[in-house]
């Protein structure tokens, strides 16, 4: 079984007010050296069958399909480790 | 600036409606060999001074403080590539 990491964030030039938000908190919590936050999406897929490039090309059809909006988002994949 | 990346991950031990979910509709979606998901979250932090072990302390404390719920979550950290 492969498993296979398809990390999802808002495009650089999309707002993110989650990120902002966080990192609103963090300044009021103390952590001013905290200059940026990004809050995006991690999925771990398992995978039938061996941690190749079947399995990556597998993933990255359902990341286009299912798990990330092209339109805002981007994704990138890597094995688990 | 240190880019630390905090993913943040529910306790393999409590259930995840999210991924199942997304499980669920990937079948739909004719993904067959797709056995399991796992969703949670990504932050990207952009802190103040070197990619060191000071960075890496400071992002910690604010993954125990703000980011992560040490109930139901677990979250482990990186330098960005």
């Amino acid at each position: 079984m492969a498993r296979v990491i398809v990390d999802v964030m808002l495009k650089p030039e999309i707002h993110d007010p989650q990120g902002e938000a966080v990192l609103s908190a963090s300044h009021r919590l103390g952590f001013g050296n905290v200059t940026g936050v990004r809050q995006g999406k991690r999925f771990e897929l398992d995978i039938d069958g061996p941690a190749g490039e079947a399995a990556l090309a597998r993933a990255e059809e359902l990341a286009r399909e299912l798990l990330a909006n092209p339109v805002i988002e981007e994704f990138s994949l890597s094995f688990a480790e």
